[in-house]
C-alpha cells in the first residue's frame, strides 16, 4: 500500500504545496500562499532596480498555511488522511541566500535587523553584485580556473558568493552579525528539521555546485586561499558554512516535534535534501539519461543528466555540471536561454502592441508556413545568450526580411531561432557523449502551443513530448520524499522506480518530420554562422565586436 | 522682358504640364491628367506580375489636356497669355521603350496590334525581361566589360535592351512588325516637332547612356558583334536607332505646326532634349558641383554631376556615369537606394499594422532619441541594395534588439539605416574625386520629416536644404526649354545661370551637429562592418553567402 508525500515548491511570488499520491504521482490537493511583504512578494529599492529580497518570515507563514491548506484539500479523497503522509520535499528558487544567526535564525527576523534589505533573503534575480560577479571571474581565471571552468568560464552575479560579497562591501553591519549564510533550497528544510545551528544543517549539492563552486574534485567550497584574494572576512566564513553537501540519496532530516505539531504531519517522517525547482521539476517531469527536461517559460532552463559511471569532462559553455545535483547517481547538466517566450512577447506586446488575441492570431498564420518559406533568420539574443556563448551582452538580430515581410512570418522565425538556440545546447551536450533524444517540455507555451513543438521537433531532431503534470518542481520534491521514505514505508527504494509511477507525458507527441528536418538543417547552418561570427566563436570575425560596440555607444548615449 | 516655358512630365500614373516663368521659376499655371487605360494607367497582366505596360495613346491625350489646361490656368496671372511661352520641355520615366512603324506610330497604335501587351509601351517597372537581363550581363562581363563597367557590372531587366531582346522572344510578331523602338522621353518630343521618321527623332543621351550602353568611347550604342550575340535581329535593328544621342544644349527640334494648333501654342518655339524625370528633377532642384539632389519617397534617386574637365574614372558601383545627361558639359551620376520610405512604410503598416498617425506618434517619439541610444543597428536592404553593391539579391537586418526595444527606436533605426546607405554613396562619389558638400532633397519625407533631415545632416555630413519647388521635374523640363530659347527671346543663355534665377530651396537649412556626428561615425563604423561582410565586400567573410543562401533555401520553399 503506497503513502503519500508533499512537495513545496516556493517560487518568485507564492509558495505552493501539494499531497501527491505515491502510487500514481496524482495531486490530492494543494494551496497556494502569496507572499505578503514587499511587490509581489518582492522587496524592492526604488533607487536601484537591481534590488530584488524576500523576506524569510513569509516562506515560514507561507510553509504553514499553504501545507494545512493542502492536506485539507485533500482529506476525503482516496481514503487519504494526513497520518498517510511518509515524506515532505522542498524545492525553491536559487541562488537565494539568507544571512542567519548562530540559531539558525534568518538575521531580518531578529532584533535590530528588520526591514535592513541587506538581512533579507537574497533573491535569485537580485543583480546588485554585478561587480562583484566580474572580480570573482576575473580572480577565478587567473588564480582558480578548474572553478570556472564548471560555471562556463563565467561567474553570475546571481550567484552566491557574488551576494555574499557584495552584502560584505555595502552593508558590512550585516555581513558582521550574520554567524553564516544558507541557500533557501536548504533552510526550509532545516527549519522543518528543527536544526538549531547552521553548522548542523545537512545542505543539498545542487545549490553548492551549482552556485557556490562547490565541487569533490577540490574538497568542497572554494579553498580559503581564493577566497582570502576576495576578502579575508569570506574565508573565515568558510569554516562556518557547509563541509560537504549531499544529493537526494540523503535526507535533509526528520520532521521535527515543533513543525509536525504546526504542520498536523506525523513527527519523525524523511525531509527530501533541499534543490532547487528546476532540478526538482526535471525529477518531477521524468529526466532520465537521454531525456532532457526543458522548462519553456519566459526563458527556459534544460536539465539532463549522465551515469557517473561514464566520467564527464567540462563541457564549455554548459554553465552547470554538478555530481548528484538532479539524479543520485548521475552527472546533472544544466543549460538555459535567457529568453524564449519573452522574445515572443516582446515581439507581440511591445513591437506590435498587441495582446493574446494577436498571439493567437499570429500563431494560427506562422502555422500555416512552411520551413524556409519566409526567407528570414533570427538570432534568439534579446537577453543575451546564458548557453552556450555564456555572455549577456548579446543582442538581437533580425535578418532576411522584405518589404513584404509579414508579422506573422517575424513571428515563426523567432520561434526558430529559440529552437535553434535549443538545438546548439543539446549538440554541444552529445558532442562530448552525452546521448540525447528525447526532451520532455514544461510549462504553459509547451502545452498552448503544438507549433512551436513540432518546429523544435523538426529543428532538434529530438522526440518531443509535454509533461503530464504541470507542477513538476512539487511532484518531483515529493516524488525525492518517497524514496527517502522507502519502499517498506510506502514509498519507493529509488529514482527510477518512483519516476516509472509517478511521472508520465501527455499522449500527443511531436516526431520529427524528414523534409522539415532537412531544410532546418540547411537554415541551421546559416544560424551557425550568425552564431560563430557575432557570438566569438569564429575568432577572425570582424563582426564579433558589433554588438558589444552598440552597447558602448549606448551606454555613452544615455 | 523674361518669358515663359512649359514643362511637361509624364509619372507613372498621371502625366502634369504646369506653365513657369522664367523670371523667377515660379509656375503659373498646371494641370494632372491620370492616363485612362489600364490600372491608374498601367496595363497588367493577371497571369504575370513582372508585368507594366503603358498606351502611348495616353501620352497624347494627356498632352493636349494638360498642356491646354496649364495654359487656360495660368492666363491672366501676371500678363501672362500662351503667346509668351518662348519652348517645351518634356520628362518621362524610363526606361520605357515604345516600338514604332515607320512613321513613328506606336505599333499599338496601328491596325493589328491594338490591345497587344508587347507592342505598348514596356513601362520602366516592367520585370517581365529578368532572363535577359542575367544574360546580357553576363555576356557583356564576358565580352564587354567596359560596357558593363558604366552600369556597376549588372545590366537590369528595367532597361533597354532586356526589353527589346524579351518582345523578340516572346512576341517575335511584334518586334518583326516594329520598324524601330523609341524611349518614351525621345518619343513625345519627337511627336510635337512632327519627326515622321524614326530615324530622325533627335534623342538624348540621358535614356541612351544610362539604360541603352550608348558611349561616345565605343561610338555610341553597342557594337553590332556584340548585339548580334544576344539576337542577330538585334544587330539588324541597331541601324534603325539613332547613331548619336545628345545633351540639353541641343533642341529635340521646334514645336510643328499640327501640334502648335493642337496646344495653343506659337509654332518653331524649341523643344527640350528628351531625358528622364529624375534628371530635368535634378536641374530643377539645382543640382551642381558639389550637390547632390536627393529625391526621397519609396526609394531615393541621387543625382550630382562633375565637370567634364577633371575627368572621371569609372566610380565602381555607381550605375550611371554619363556624359552630358544631366547638364551640358557635365558628367551626370546617378545612384540610388531601392527602399527608403518603403522601410518605413512596412515596418509602420504591415509589421506594426499601423497608420498615419502611428507614422507621426513614432516620429514625435523616435525625435526624442539621442543617436545610439537604442543600441540597434540596421541595414536598409529589404528590396535589395542598388548602389555602391548593385544587388537586388541582398536583405533587411536588424540588430541589437533587446527585450525593451521599441518600436521608435526600430523607427529611428531604420531611418539611421538609410542615412547610412546615403553616406555609402557620397562616400564612394567622393573618394573618386567629386565633391560632394550639400544635398538638396526633393519629395514628401524631406518636407514632413525635420528629424529624418536632420539625421541625414549628422550622418552624411553634407547640408540639407529642401527644393523650393515640389515639381521640379516639370521645373527642370521647363528651364531647359528656356536654355534652348536663350537669353534674347525671354530665356538665358545657360544652364547656371537659368538655375539661379529659377530654382532655389526652403529657406529651412540642416546642418551636421557635431555631437551628432560624432557618435554616428562610431555607429557608421559598425554599419560598414554588416555591409561589407553581408554585402560581400569582405570576400574572407563567411557571412556573405547568408543572405543568397536564405533566398534559396525560401525559393525551394515556395
Amino acid at each position: 500500500m503506497k503513502g503519500y508525500t508533499i512537495g513545496v515548491d516556493y517560487g518568485t511570488n507564492s509558495v505552493r504545496a501539494t499531497v501527491v499520491s505515491c502510487a500514481d504521482g496524482r495531486e490530492l490537493g494543494a494551496k497556494v500562499y502569496a507572499y505578503p511583504s514587499g511587490h509581489q512578494g518582492i522587496l524592492l529599492d526604488p533607487k536601484d532596480h537591481n534590488l530584488a529580497r524576500q523576506h524569510p518570515g513569509d516562506y515560514l507563514l507561507g510553509l504553514e498555511d499553504t501545507v494545512r491548506g493542502a492536506l485539507a484539500a485533500a482529506s476525503g479523497a482516496d481514503g487519504f488522511t494526513p497520518a498517510k503522509v511518509i515524506g515532505i520535499g522542498v524545492d525553491t528558487t536559487g541562488s537565494t541566500p539568507i544571512p542567519v544567526t548562530e540559531q539558525n535564525t534568518p538575521l531580518s527576523m531578529t532584533e535590530g535587523f528588520a526591514g535592513n534589505l541587506a538581512a533579507e533573503a537574497w533573491l535569485w534575480k537580485d543583480h546588485t553584485a554585478a561587480e562583484e560577479a566580474v572580480q570573482i571571474t576575473q580572480l577565478g581565471l587567473q588564480h582558480r580556473p578548474q572553478y570556472l571552468a564548471k560555471c562556463g568560464n563565467t561567474y553570475s552575479s546571481e550567484w552566491f558568493w557574488s551576494k555574499l560579497w557584495r552584502c560584505l562591501k555595502v552593508a558590512p553591519d550585516v555581513f558582521d552579525a550574520a554567524y553564516s549564510w544558507v541557500e533557501c533550497c536548504d533552510w526550509i528544510p532545516s527549519v522543518l528539521a528543527g536544526v538549531t545551528h547552521p553548522k548542523d544543517i545537512v545542505c543539498g549539492v545542487c545549490a553548492a555546485g551549482h552556485k557556490a563552486l562547490y565541487c569533490d574534485e577540490w574538497d568542497g567550497l572554494p579553498d580559503k586561499e581564493f577566497l582570502s584574494m576576495l576578502d579575508p572576512k569570506l574565508a573565515e566564513l568558510r569554516d562556518r558554512l557547509y563541509d560537504k553537501a549531499y544529493d537526494g540519496a540523503t535526507p535533509a532530516g526528520t520532521l521535527c516535534p515543533v513543525w509536525a505539531e504546526k504542520l498536523g504531519l506525523p513527527e519523525g517522517i524523511p525531509i527530501g535534501i533541499g534543490a532547487f525547482d528546476a532540478h526538482y521539476g526535471a525529477v518531477g517531469a521524468g529526466v532520465a539519461e537521454g531525456t532532457v527536461v526543458k522548462i519553456i517559460g519566459t526563458s527556459t532552463c534544460d536539465c539532463t543528466v549522465a551515469s557517473l559511471e561514464r566520467g564527464l569532462p567540462d563541457i564549455p559553455g554548459i554553465c552547470g555540471i554538478v555530481k548528484g545535483s538532479i539524479l543520485p547517481g548521475h552527472y546533472g547538466l544544466e543549460a538555459g536561454q535567457s529568453a524564449v517566450g519573452d522574445i515572443f512577447k516582446w515581439f507581440v506586446e511591445t513591437v506590435c502592441q498587441g495582446d493574446d488575441a494577436m498571439h493567437a492570431a499570429l500563431t494560427e498564420q506562422a502555422a500555416q508556413l512552411k520551413p524556409g518559406q519566409s526567407g528570414l533568420l533570427a538570432l534568439d539574443w534579446n537577453n543575451g545568450n546564458r548557453t552556450v556563448l555564456v555572455d549577456p551582452k548579446l543582442t538581437g538580430l533580425l535578418l532576411g526580411q522584405t518589404l513584404y515581410t509579414t508579422p506573422a512570418e517575424i513571428y515563426r522565425a523567432l520561434i526558430e531561432a529559440t529552437a535553434f538556440g535549443a538545438r546548439a545546447i543539446t549538440e554541444r551536450i552529445k558532442e562530448y557523449g552525452v546521448p540525447i533524444d528525447r526532451i520532455i517540455c514544461c510549462g504553459g507555451i509547451a502545452e498552448k502551443n503544438p507549433m512551436l513543438m513540432q518546429i523544435y521537433a523538426d529543428v532538434t531532431g529530438c522526440t518531443m513530448q509535454v509533461s503530464q503534470s504541470d507542477q513538476t518542481c512539487a511532484l518531483g520534491a515529493a516524488l525525492g520524499a518517497a524514496v527517502l521514505a522507502g519502499d517498506a514505508a510506502g514509498g519507493y527504494a529509488s529514482f527510477p522506480e518512483a519516476q516509472t509511477a509517478m511521472t508520465g507525458v501527455k499522449p500527443v507527441v511531436y516526431t520529427p518530420e524528414p523534409g522539415a528536418q532537412a531544410t532546418y538543417d540547411l537554415l541551421y547552418a546559416e544560424y551557425r554562422q550568425l552564431h560563430d561570427a557575432f557570438g566569438g566563436v569564429s575568432s577572425q570575425s570582424d563582426l564579433t565586436a558589433v554588438m558589444k560596440n552598440l552597447l558602448a555607444i549606448k551606454e555613452r548615449a544615455q
